[in-house]
């Protein structure tokens, strides 16, 4: 078996990925890294003999390296199957940890689709979502006083907003938790690899696959004075229960540690396209650009199109060659209208999702500028809305 | 970072492994079937755009695929992280689905460790485990009684028990869950891609790292007719969140229908040499083989040594070259004493078992045959129980 022929519009012609969140083309330092940790440390790391020791020695180098990235101890980091498990895992442990203090969970109204779906099932209508202002930044006295209440077993904030990019006020939700002893996870899943990685949490989720790491991991840091007990079946490794994907472990670390050490300078760089970007789309008719103009992630900017749907734009700019996000960036591909935009009071539809790949060429970019007038009339044309 | 030096043993000399089972040497076409399917698939199958059809695309072809060979229609197959995960999922799915009828769960009491922690999971002290005979094979007479019992949610009988190779009798157990009305989950992790896939089940899992595929995948199907709820938090994908790894996805296919062409070949060659070895361990004084020897798999091999413990020998042959398993199959590293073994009434200490890689060469194993009673003779020298 091979891979089948591409469909239409995949190939033949220059395309530009701008959809770069959770899922970020492989840096190839990943790639040989993969490659490199597959031929050495295939076997299971449990086994006794060497080939189980070498696949053991990878995944500790893995853990360390991510650790210190992260800034924890190794012993506080937990490596599971994805971002989506992290953040599962994370509010699960802590509310089964917890369960004697009560079931409610605290959490912003702009959390990735997971955070919210893992607070409902541990809390269900004890879940309280406390709401943001126009550029998606959460009420910090209200996130403060939903702490308060009786029974918060786990809160949750995340470090930045992966669909608009704004930065939320972390050190001042952490030392509200602190206060009143709720420990706050934190979804740093859009940020690490972008931003200096946060020190304001109790537990922290990070997504090697916005990064450039393959699929297969995911991390979760969980501070040793937390009470958390992963909430599944019994297993050797209780928070990934099956084992750890080693190749995919040390891949993640390699991949990060490249991205570290060129993010000054690339994220300076895509702050300036970005800058340029929503400039541009802000100049086009009935488009409106969200998210903090400036304390925000540097590579990540949203803007919605009246008269059109989404769908319809990601369309019309994949067929001149450039690959967008759109809707929710939680599950990326859903059509219904953004949670984060509603919570936000923008409009909804016609959204359009921009995540800057580390390593985008800026004359990729210029080009999208050129597009974006022309894909957006041609949309909004053959939807016979011109002129409305 | 590149991968830490080896740790002594590990190289410079010529390894034999025989400790395949749940994580095979890769096979090569599933390497390459990764690589391809990396570059080709690494978007996020659930996006509108280009990169992520071709990835979905990838996805659709790998899940066909699976289907295929394992005898279940696309949309019965569902792809998971691991094969515990695919384990847990399916007997947490349908006790969720079925918690109406009871909480209580059968199975036999040699199964792999990850559906015993789920089955007491669900079902805590309503888990049933139903005895066997010195073989290793399950009491169906039994099972079938236990079957009928009130508020039975889901049955679990292996299709092949790893840890010692013995064919457990699935027709006559699945007639009686049909009787029972209640749905059979077969682990067939340690006998897919060694034996003719059975078709006596409700739900089967299978464990692409059996058959040389990369870690990332594991296997559940589930047959239209059963009632299974994923019991997890919401998400686009219900049975996998956060979404399925699609280059592992897509290698764990490849590998498949590269093992399934070379099987029979293959199989009758481990059969013979497992005969081979399964005569020679005989041989030597205070060793007991254990399992079937007939009704069996073609590729696994468990005798105890007496008066020495497993950890010992696992670490003598491995300074000769040879990498065996020991212990509790399902969990590998675990040194306390294997419960199926146990079950068995066999001895459980000084256990070593073998499973042969689907290319293990013939030189090999007879090196391991000469070796294996100066191995023994060693420990016991070492542990001053000679001459008892």
């Amino acid at each position: 078996m091979t891979p089948a022929p591409a469909p239409p519009h995949g190939h033949g012609r220059a395309r530009t990925h701008l959809d770069a969140a959770g899922r970020a083309p492989v840096h190839p330092a990943a790639r040989e890294a993969y490659d490199a940790a597959l031929a050495e440390g295939w076997a299971d790391p449990r086994r006794l003999h060497a080939e189980g020791r070498r696949a053991r020695l990878l995944l500790e180098q893995a853990r360390e390296s991510l650790a210190a990235a992260l800034g924890c101890r190794t012993a506080e980091l937990h490596l599971v199957a994805n971002h989506t498990t992290a953040l599962h895992a994370g509010v699960r442990a802590v509310a089964r940890g917890r369960r004697r203090v009560g079931r409610a969970v605290v959490a912003s109204a702009v959390e990735r689709a997971a955070v919210l779906a893992a607070g409902r099932w541990v809390a269900g209508d004890a879940l309280t979502l406390v709401g943001v202002d126009r550029h998606g930044r959460v009420d910090v006295d209200a996130f403060a006083a939903a702490l308060t209440s009786d029974g918060v077993a786990v809160a949750a904030l995340q470090h930045a907003n992966g669909e608009v990019g704004t930065l939320q006020p972390l050190a001042a939700a952490h030392e509200a938790a602190r206060a009143a002893g709720v420990p706050l996870l934190v979804d740093a899943g859009s940020s690490v690899g972008h931003v200096p990685v946060p020190d304001a949490w109790d537990l922290l989720a990070a997504d090697p696959g916005d990064w450039g790491a393959p699929p297969g991991v995911g991390l979760l840091a969980v501070r040793a004075r937390v009470r958390a007990t992963p909430d599944a079946p019994e297993d050797e490794d209780a928070w990934s229960p099956g084992g750890v994907n080693v190749p995919a472990a040390f891949a993640a670390a390699v991949s990060l540690q490249a991205v570290l050490a060129e993010r000054d300078e690339a994220d300076a760089r895509r702050r300036r396209l970005v800058d340029r970007v929503r400039a541009a789309a802000a100049a086009v008719p009935d488009v409106d650009v969200v998210g903090d103009p400036v304390d925000r992630l540097p590579h990540v900017l949203t803007f919605s199109c009246l008269y059109v749907d989404g769908e319809a734009i990601v369309g019309e700019l994949d067929r001149r060659g450039f690959a967008v996000g759109s809707g929710s960036a939680c599950t990326s591909s859903a059509l219904e209208p953004s949670h984060v935009l509603a919570a936000m009071g923008a409009l909804t539809h016609g959204n359009i999702r921009l995540t800057l790949p580390a390593r985008v060429d800026a004359t990729d970019v210029e080009r999208f500028v050129a597009e974006l007038p022309h894909a957006v009339a041609a949309v909004r044309d053959a939807a016979g809305v011109v002129g409305l």
